[in-house]
């Protein structure tokens, strides 16, 4: 039986495309002035089938657990901070809290593994185990953790369908994360931990030089071998990062436009199209993070994102801040005049 | 009697915008990491004098008027788009009057002069002339014409401020304007055509060439005799143009900070901070289009604009788009929980 992330992705209409780029340019404006807007407009056109694109029914999904990679010390915070800001989330005070109030987006926590566990009515309980193990001595995950990890992000992707939303918007935290991503990266893009190590949430020159040597001793005792995609992601991933290419996966699946986040959401969209190549084309990429190895991994995702305001904050902040240019992209699309509509001359040099 | 363009802007609050800094190293996230939306926040603090800064009532006003020098033959639209756009503007079918839709905005058009005279009752009449003359034989406009136009812009201004809006984005019209504002750049900033001009709505490259010749004859008509700003301004000027010039001016005397939208109404903001140094802290620049001199200018307002989506449409649009990011910067600002009222663990390095 076939693993149900090789499913094929929905095919996106290519007639929707074909008249999209028609209507693009009987728009009441010069041909391409819009820019990647309208590139964005044609994209979700194809993606819906329509020429009345929408995305104006968010869900928000962000992803928590813990790391035991925490251990080596690769953070400027400690551990206790991922329940800390899963109660944060909930209680309405986190950057991405305010943000989906702003934007009426339907929004949840999952918890997907915390060091301490942590339940509460409204937190989706995906919890796999107390965190995953430190990868610089043994694999982060079990081959079954791996499976659950990915399942629970396909589960969460049927509610929010069964809700009727239109675009996804997936998110995460987890003290020592972007150690673990950028371990994922370099074992996925066979980059050297030097380029794909950064700041995270602010450590200085030192603790970066931490983070390196740890990505490398990970490296070296996990991809020796050559292992199988699958057994790679297990032995360095975070549960929350496998969640969200789950979560990815089963996007395409069903045919839910992705506005990916920044560098581990990035990351985890690698994963999902290593897992699963025909998925690329249901993600639109938010933001460049200044965490430094993300312009690599958007880059090998051939990404041009639609932001770039120095953010690092994760928790799928910047996507949210890159939705409401999606909806104006939709609005412009469907409600524009065309040239014949208005009565506007066209171009003397085009017509 | 001092012109009432010279008297001194408001002042921004020094005190707020301390606080405004303090609040955000305590908001949980760690320091810098929402990027330019912190910097943002701070200085809508200061423009505000509150820790609630809001950008919810907006006042988008796009300002049309016919260029004497299209008859050179600058443009990719015959000069009737001007009028054909000011209708479509009203109707309800142009990409600003979309997005003024989208964001629940105050939105008219002025019309400043065309060609062909044009009134409507939800038109917004300031029209001086039947356009600007050809500054390639004359002098666009007299100097009580360029009185005028600027006056227009505090006219329209002084009945924003009186709607109670916090917010004002400006926008503008009208065939062969990138020329215009190219001349202008050129002479305010002695730069050279070659790098100021662009290709507009869409010109191809034997026509840039030719706005290129026709800068260079202008600057040379005009600039011998090293003219005062505001007989340059008004030598080389269009109506729109000297309107926003006035309206950005109007907007730092009343305290209403204003989203500058691409290349011409940079050269409108740079020919108000010329006039009026004190009114650069009331602006916030929104976008880099892709017309080529907008770079050039930016840099001499020392301006990082938020957004970079290759547009070249005017009208406003790109500051529409921008907007909410600076809603969502005043809510995280005011509505984030901090590190102790979340009783989240700071940083471990930082504290």
């Amino acid at each position: 039986m076939t693993s149900w992330y090789k499913n094929p992705a929905k095919q996106p209409s290519e007639s929707a495309k074909i008249n999209a780029v028609l209507r693009q340019q009987e728009l009441t404006k010069p041909v391409g002035s819009l820019g990647m807007l309208e590139q964005l407009a044609v994209q979700l056109c194809s993606l819906q089938d329509t020429q009345e694109p929408k995305a104006d029914r968010v869900a928000i999904r962000v992803f928590a657990a813990d790391h035991g990679v925490a251990a080596e010390g690769v953070s400027a915070f400690p551990q206790a901070v991922t329940v800390e800001m899963i109660k944060n989330f909930i209680g309405g005070g986190a950057a991405i809290s305010v943000l989906a109030k702003s934007l009426s987006a339907d929004f949840s926590a999952v918890n997907m593994g915390t060091a301490v566990p942590y339940k509460a009515e409204r937190l989706i309980d995906c919890a796999i185990a107390r965190g995953t193990k430190n990868f610089c001595i043994e694999p982060a995950m079990s081959a079954a953790e791996f499976e659950r990890a990915l399942l629970a992000g396909k589960t969460v992707i049927s509610d929010v369908v069964d809700r009727g939303c239109n675009c996804f918007v997936g998110g995460e935290m987890g003290i020592g994360n972007t150690t673990t991503a950028a371990a994922m990266a370099c074992a996925l893009l066979g980059e050297t931990p030097e380029h794909m190590v950064g700041l995270g949430t602010g450590v200085d020159k030192q603790g970066r030089q931490k983070k390196v040597e740890t990505v490398k001793k990970a490296l070296e005792l996990h991809c020796a071998d050559s292992p199988s995609l699958e057994v790679l992601a297990s032995r360095l991933g975070g549960f929350e990062i496998i969640a969200l290419a789950g979560a990815y996966i089963q996007c395409a699946l069903e045919g839910l436009p992705v506005l990916v986040d920044g560098f581990i959401c990035s990351v985890a969209a690698l994963l999902a199209c290593r897992l699963n190549p025909g998925l690329r084309v249901w993600l639109i990429f938010s933001h460049r993070s200044e965490e430094q190895g993300h312009t690599r991994v958007l880059s090998a995702l051939n990404a041009e994102p639609l932001l770039d305001l120095k953010m690092r904050l994760g928790e799928g902040s910047g996507a949210a801040l890159a939705l409401p240019l999606l909806q104006m992209a939709c609005e412009l699309h469907a409600c524009m005049a065309t040239f014949a509509e208005a009565a506007v001359s066209e171009s003397e040099i085009l017509n």
